[in-house]
């Protein structure tokens, strides 16, 4: 068995181990309109190997249901026929989750078949990128049910309730790294030539850029700091808000992170839901501030006087560090509290918001066809982020990784390191 | 067993029956504002029971969950707390259909012990309301299921593709019934007193009005009539309309009733879902047109040089028929080709809209508490519609039955009967 | 000089005194989307006279300006392309006032002319509509610049601060009058036949109804009254309001009438702006409530155990009035202080909501052509207001006078009579 | 007369002569959120004067009318309240423009006084950037009322229709100039210290930039290539636009750039509407494109197989050359051709859109208070423009120029500048 159709195996089954203690039900639900049903994510993620990979690739191929090509298209509009809105997937009722898991083995079964055999180098290449794709889905697949389950006004749990011990740790006091800056170097250097050394698109060409000297924090903001900058005002001074953030936190009614809810029963008077149930703010303290804005870091950064690292200088200071830290695979689906040495959280607990905003490379080429719409014609109005969080699969990330969303985006495991 | 006894279990078991062939999924589907999904229908329906009845009038009922009383209150906002918004609805994966289904059931129970014994005349009276409410939302769920299939791209259909055969019939005329009118009397003679005579208050009180003599078409509008208005340009004639009904017309770029879908396969052009799945409109020109809005009733009416009868008009020839029709117990679910003699489809087909505004009748009150919210508080911008449709229970509807509903609904079985 | 011709003068000369101290950026403003510009309602209503008089009737007439034509053309859809949104009157910095009464000077010349001949009884008939339209849009104008003036943070005055003593007059105390009803008679008799006989088509025809016994309150409901509403929690309390009007106040956020402001230095805690300037509540505290919507009507009945009367049941009164108020040639521009015997202010001071949704009588037909377009079509989700108000010119209402606008419409001299 | 004093009245006449062929109503247009209208400008202008400079610096000042410190705020929020709305501005009939222009005097005659003493370093400081917040405005103002006049169905002309004469002109062929970069630096090098060294704050500090080898475009892109574009189905092919761009293009329908209007009486079957009115496209062909987004922009460039330069780029480039172009010293109020040799149009004509968000440099720090509130507030999802435009005034821009717009905006003289 290849190398190629192990990690296919993994990464699939990984996904159905990530739905399987939800019901038909659960995976249903759209509960705003940038989150998707987990049972769509589960037919889209398997689309991807359908279009790209099995009707081009495997020569006798029958597709499983000929309108899935149209119905589990998400936006490549190249394909043909735009599907009219995001939010229709909340009427798909039909097809049901067993046929959606049909579906899954269905194609499973016959990229078994093509696995087999020798593989296409293009064919190779997209596998890989379907993987990956899937990775990206399975951590959407958890933010997603976790914004379902917070919509319903039972407050299902997706975990047992058991977030990890808190009492022996070591509080790590913020501190900071000084970096010497210059002429350095970013980006993936070289594209996809083997599944071992995939990169997207968007992180390429390497390429050189100047930094100025700067010190950056060695691990990410609390829930404790972030409750001094709300006990200070924060969220009622504009002057420590871009014009757009403070529109959009007035127009919002935002007090709090994403998830915070009054509680008076709690010292903090505020409880946080999780994917493990709700809990007391005074148990979370010390792990890291997450789902807030880019609004929200950047106020908070410059209460602090601080401000947020570029994607440049991230990059180079992760460049230097092991890839390691509060991923997917730890199991604990919540950020914890730092422990490490160095320049700590880098990888893993939360994305960190950058102050770049999401723009091709110098020399920044799309890939060609449909596979070209999936990172380049979003370079608009985002910002990027790095480094992956506590649902982030260990092997999808790395220190080229460029993740984006627009700056008002609080659903995702989003966070705060500062720098100055 | 008591009359009330079977009544409730006549009623609750059709709501199952409705139900039976849909799974989890489809019940969870809510394709507009308006409608909701069936697994709330059954729960919301459950709920009146146990608010209004198990807990004043059981002494040792048990709840089945303490956080349905809220959960599955609509719109009922003397009981406390009001629902965020209706379209939440949307997100209830949980309960999950089992858990709502055990609770209709423990209600089932429960209501069965209190039938047994002596039953207080509120009490009574409250079963009777709590099972025309449930009846009302039997309707509610058939035409809320239509949407969502029609929402689906797959386009499933509710029910096998038969919907009867159209070629024996003899095509009835439209012709006009005379009626001359004076000092009649409307609205039902007496408030609620036994099952038997049961009636909404906004059927109340019975009271003179003044007709002036008019003639009455003796069917509804056919599908073929409907078709030589769009023909003539019907939707894009200005004059023909009332200024909203114009604004709502270009606004939602209408140019036919809803579930009519262009298509060049079938003769007229047209296609139509139905709750068995798409149908040529050739097949169905001499059924009434519907699922149109009061703004396309009236513009017919108009272009055809005729008006819409008010509800007192309707229910003045009404009252001296007989109350039979394509009701929900013919198991049609569409409309059938009129063939009776007289004033032909007054009940069942489709839902009249009538030139009336919904009012209180002169020296109306609503019923005391919470359910006095039931009926009254809508006086306002909704047009009366009478008669019934194909998916209402038979011994549902009467001659002085007032539906209502804002002018722009579609999605309800609603048509037109001419006056002049 | 004919009478026609001398109440196209004196109708035409009343425009220009009201418009007089505005200035051409005064007459420019539109600070909500029903209402215009004042320099719109000069242009529009000269416009009225042009259109369906001088083009048709007078044979060598040479128009102002041909793109007026179309400029100035509000809503008759009939006579070709749609302005594209009323709001567009907001961008009419051109043509300059100037222009407009240049365009007024000219028209009136030319009517000047065709008046000195013999007038087509066709003509004759369009000039009386053409001035009652223009009577119209005179109160409409002094209730635009009304709240023009209240949109500007300075706030300016249209007319000197007096509002007339209230000190030495006798607070008239609500009483009843006991009407038997019965078949009855409403609308006007015939329609137009001469300048004096004058009514609009809705008036029409004249039509028997059945009248229940009532009661009807002896004057309108003050200010005083109405702050005892206010002060018993009537805002928000979701049982005394219709479930459109809680929507309407809660999303608005509404806790009193337009135009009054919180003040703490008045010791109702209100102050009120008025057509001539913010005055303390404490001294309109005996004037009728106005600018109220019907649902704040209908909920202030509702709350003081009564109703509001049907239009039927205040015709059937007013018609045994005389016509006499404080209409717009008092000069007051706000409400005065009930003082008469028997049923009081029913013309002037407010336009009375009442129950009655805004429908065609039996056997109405509205006028052929463009200016048919008057009345009908508006028939759809308004309430019927009747009696006219302080703005209202006097020559211009009657018993039977028809007035309608939607349930949440306020910036109207709109009050509130009771009936039981 | 201190050269202070002799740049103020400059400045401040030239609003005046700007503003002198409008009347007071066209004066008062706000046809767009983004706009203002012009007596707007020239109070608000005002306004800046005695809040930041008199105020505090001339103790014996005497403020025209109190009102106006709250009035004439647009988005100061540390001053205090916010103004409720931009749009607001729409219903500002008060204070007339004689009112506002007796402001201007007042403000003139009593910095005359300020002017004529010893002027305080931060004073002065103040004032050089209040003349080019008001030279900023002059723009504005300008391109405020093209937009207010084309929203004018009479579409009025603000200056004599002559746009020059094209015939003699030598068109120049799009050519590329080649940059080789490196290291190198952009920014303004120190931070305002005197008049003549004036910048923003977002133009600093001064500092390094790495770029990779580059070509750029001799010229703007003219209309003639833009009409290929769009001929070649630019605005209907998905895979030419960015996600946004796309969305923003198929939901506001545009089909060309703002202000062109489809004219068959033009060969090419447009034309255009000018400060100067609407001209055939034909006599436009070889001025450059403008009135278009980023979106466009970019779209353009991709269908040409370029991209747009980034500000750094453009930066290095421009601080080559002389700061000459077609700005509104020349009078013309529109792009002319390109005649020149080298890199040509750098300066004048439209504003360039370039590659990059708009961010600040590393580094940057925003002036302290209110002041602080001009430029960094606003960096987030908005993108960069360079080089000035036919109606910026001349003294105003340089290099190191950075404006920015949302990459939706279209009423700036906005248009391309190819690299590769």
């Amino acid at each position: 068995m290849s190398i190629l159709d192990l990690k296919y195996k993994a990464v699939r089954s990984m996904t159905w181990s990530l739905a399987a203690s939800l019901s038909a039900e659960d995976q249903m639900v759209q509960s705003c309109p940038e989150a998707s049903p987990v049972k769509w994510h589960q037919a889209h993620t398997t689309w991807f190997f359908e279009t790209f990979v099995l009707r081009p690739f495997l020569a006798d191929y029958k597709p499983f249901r000929e309108e899935f090509h149209r119905l589990f298209n998400s936006y490549y509009i190249s394909l043909g026929e735009e599907i009219p809105e995001k939010k229709l997937r909340a009427f798909f009722s039909r097809p049901s989750l067993d046929e959606v898991l049909a579906f899954r083995a269905h194609v499973d079964r016959e990229m078994g078949r093509l696995l087999e055999r020798f593989v296409d180098e293009e064919a190779s290449r997209r596998i890989v990128l379907g993987l990956n794709h899937e990775q990206q889905h399975q951590e959407l697949a958890l933010t997603d049910i976790k914004h379902a389950f917070f919509s319903n006004p039972l407050r299902p749990a997706y975990e047992a309730p058991s977030l990890g011990s808190q009492s022996s740790h070591t509080i790590l006091k913020l501190g900071w790294h000084s970096v010497y800056g210059g002429l350095i170097e970013i980006g993936h250097p070289v594209n996809a030539e083997s599944p071992m050394s995939f990169c997207f698109d968007n992180e390429t060409p390497r390429h050189r850029a100047y930094l100025e000297p700067f010190r950056i924090a060695n691990r990410l903001v609390t829930c404790r700091e972030y409750l001094e900058f709300i006990s200070d005002d924060g969220y009622t001074r504009p002057e420590l808000w871009l014009s757009d953030g403070w529109e959009t936190v007035k127009l919002a009614g935002c007090e709090a992170p994403l998830y915070w809810e009054r509680d008076s029963g709690d010292e903090t008077g505020w409880r946080v839901f999780t994917l493990r149930g709700s809990h007391g703010l005074s148990a979370l303290l010390d792990t890291a501030v997450c789902h807030i804005s880019f609004f929200e870091a950047d106020a908070f950064a410059r209460w602090r006087g601080c401000r947020l690292p570029t994607e440049a200088e991230w990059e180079f200071v992760a460049s230097q560090k092991p890839q390691i830290g509060n991923l997917l695979d730890m199991g604990r689906l919540h950020p914890a509290p730092a422990t490490g040495e160095g320049v700590d959280q880098l990888f893993g607990d939360c994305w960190e918001w950058t102050a770049s905003p999401y723009a091709g490379y110098p020399g920044y080429k799309p890939l060609p066809g449909a596979l070209g719409e999936y990172n380049g014609k979003f370079m608009s109005a985002q910002m990027v982020l790095r480094g992956g969080s506590c649902v982030t699969p260990p092997d999808h990330v790395r220190a080229t990784y460029r993740n984006f969303f627009p700056p008002a985006t609080r659903w995702q495991f989003t966070g705060i390191r500062l720098a100055v």
